[in-house]
């Protein structure tokens, strides 16, 4: 049931796309980024999955999978209590509290905030940059959001692979300039990487982000899968129509 | 200057593509691919440049490197010594023993094949398939060319980064269904993955080759280029622009 909700000082209700639903955003704190809705239009959930999302942010990865997905149950954990505030909220906006659940807590304490329960896939879409020389304000929401400063990418990886099922997936979307690092920490972790697809602005252009998956202990062989192109043209703002797909709120490669 | 040589049993002259060289092919041995092309047209020389081809084959990428760069010197390291003697025979008739030299030896003796000579830069197209159950003939050259029968991908690696300068290049084409065991075999021997570029057959297909540039002692930062499409369209014969320039005996990524 879908119910009433408190907004608080710069808050604001969004459309969540083209879709039904809606999604509660801060204009000076944590917006959503196309990064976790190309996230979440990637990772391969089956009907009766459980999946965790870590570093939720406002939900828009378990909202979107609600919708996209046949997931039995969604979870997301997120760091900041603010933030994990206004996820739980948009679910309750949604009327979403059956299928999806907002944790508050540190993914660092997985094993101990979820009780050893492990999940079918795990998704992530974690703070790209590092944490750097200091001028970063750490009470800065869309800092911690961004940033290495409550979490390394190591850890992400870690946590990941504790908090999934053996032959689970787990599903990251980072930039480029890491892949060999998220390889590495992968195989470490006993997380094969088995699809990669990277994402360009346009035709013709470097890849701007890399979305991967990986099956916990599962046998070396990757694909690499066509591009994805923001832009349909090496020139011009029109969208590719995969991306009118995803903007829609289709689950991309689906057909209008 | 261009010198005749002797053909063997099989052998025979072809063009170099649309460029003024000649190679040396045997129709029923070894022939040279695309992906050695495709090496070639990506690797990084410069201007006086020494360049070495770990299992150069009947020398094709010494041949093309001759016209599109710069490099001082091209050395070819081949195992076997028919092959070997065809990649020499190739050099001769195309009058380039000045600029090119064929060394026939193992990969794995390379310090002492070159007494310790370190390269600006080492390629390698390797064999893709690993040797398997025995069902291929060990005296076969094209088997020995496509398996890993006389060498292993970590036979290639570390070959090439103890062949290499500090701050020198290295250069492999293979199956991205290998790039993950690729980036933690060149971390493990110091080759740090800077460039990388896919090659998909056609747009919406996904990748079948994959071209790696790394950095000896580089600093970690993959850059991934924008792909390589073979065929220009999702249905159809026509090359690609970028292909038309290959074949053309052009570097790619220049015009006309």
């Amino acid at each position: 049931m879908k119910e009433k909700v408190i907004l608080y000082e710069n808050e604001r209700i969004d459309d969540l796309m083209k879709s039904d639903l809606k999604i509660i955003q801060n204009s000076k704190g944590f917006r959503f980024s196309l990064d976790a809705v190309l996230l979440a239009n990637f990772v391969t959930v089956r009907s009766g999955d459980t999946v965790l999302d870590l570093g939720t942010g406002n939900g828009v990865i378990p909202l979107l999978l609600s919708r996209i997905s046949k997931a039995k149950h969604i979870c997301g954990l997120e760091i900041q209590e603010e933030v994990a505030d206004m996820a739980k909220r948009s679910v309750m906006l949604n009327g979403l509290n059956e299928r999806i659940s907002i944790v508050q807590g540190d993914l660092r304490q997985g094993d101990k905030l979820f009780d050893g329960k492990r999940f079918s896939v795990v998704v992530s879409n974690p703070p790209y940059t590092s944490a750097g020389g200091g001028i970063i304000n750490p009470e800065d929401s869309k800092a911690i959001s961004r940033h290495e400063i409550t979490c390394t990418l190591e850890d992400v990886v870690c946590a990941s692979s504790r908090l999934v099922n053996s032959r689970g997936r787990v599903a990251l979307i980072h930039r480029p300039s890491r892949l060999v690092d998220i390889f590495l920490l992968m195989r470490k972790y006993n997380l094969e990487p088995k699809r990669v697809r990277l994402v360009h602005s346009r035709p013709g252009r470097k890849a701007n982000l890399v979305l991967i998956e990986a099956i916990k202990d599962g046998r070396p062989e990757l694909e690499v899968l066509e591009p994805l192109y923001i832009y349909r043209d090496e020139f011009g703002e029109e969208y590719s129509a995969e991306m009118e797909r995803v903007y829609s709120g289709a689950k991309a490669g689906e057909v209008g």
